[in-house]
């Protein structure tokens, strides 16, 4: 069994989220578990300086009922990628692609720790304007400007 | 096996559909193959006069993603739900607690083509204010208009 970690907001469920999930739990092969973490209000809060539409249990709620994903847990309050590892014990963690940081962070877990998952970026999927929260919620305010 | 039928838009997918389409799949019972239509672009403009955000392809792809859900296929074009009645041929057609107007027409087809399958309508899930798509939008806009 190959354990699979991925994290993410997840503010509005889109078919892109689906698309990463998916790539990162074939990435583990054909036993993989897929675990999420689901990002806290207060963590996103504190990155974006904005509140997430969407609050924290209901975000959990959806991602742990697809079928890709075989478990999604809430960040921890302050983010603590390094406590979430140690209790995951992932074999490998995969990154989006406008996950950056959080690679970094991993990076610097892994070596400051001595584990040795693996560390996988995916690329995005294709050009399409919808495979983003933020360029959704651009579509949706634009549209209520058009009508009003 | 039961095969019961549900329908919707599924514009943004929020917890709120979720809780709906596990309610539709527990009333079939043990052995259920749950069944989505979901509406298509077309369909949503004309009944209520403005594009949905997300095309239909990726409605219908996040909702086949579901673990509750077996299959989920688009409409027809003009939301002929006599011929998707025929298609199907479910022994339960569960209505959402919104979908007064569908409803009438299940329960129109039914008794003009003398089938006896169950229709029932779901209650609304609690007085959360995110089980609902307009008014997540309508979050999201107010939500741009403080910041702007």
């Amino acid at each position: 069994m190959t354990t699979v970690l991925a994290a993410g907001v997840f503010d509005l469920l889109h078919y892109g989220h689906i698309r990463y999930l998916e790539e990162a739990k074939k990435i583990g092969g054909l036993k993989t578990r897929l675990v999420v973490i689901v990002a806290r209000d207060e963590t996103v809060r504190r990155l974006k300086g904005i509140d997430p539409i969407i609050p924290e249990d209901q975000r959990r709620a959806v991602i742990e009922a697809l079928k890709v994903v075989d478990e999604a847990l809430l960040g921890f309050e302050d983010m603590d990628l390094d406590r979430v590892i140690q209790q995951i014990k992932p074999d490998i963690v995969v990154v989006g692609h406008d996950q950056d940081t959080i690679g970094a962070q991993v990076e610097k877990i892994k070596k400051a720790r001595e584990l040795d998952f693996r560390i996988i970026q995916i690329s995005q999927f294709g050009e399409d304007d919808l495979n983003s929260s933020s360029k959704i919620k651009r579509r949706i305010v634009e549209g209520a400007r058009t009508r009003s």
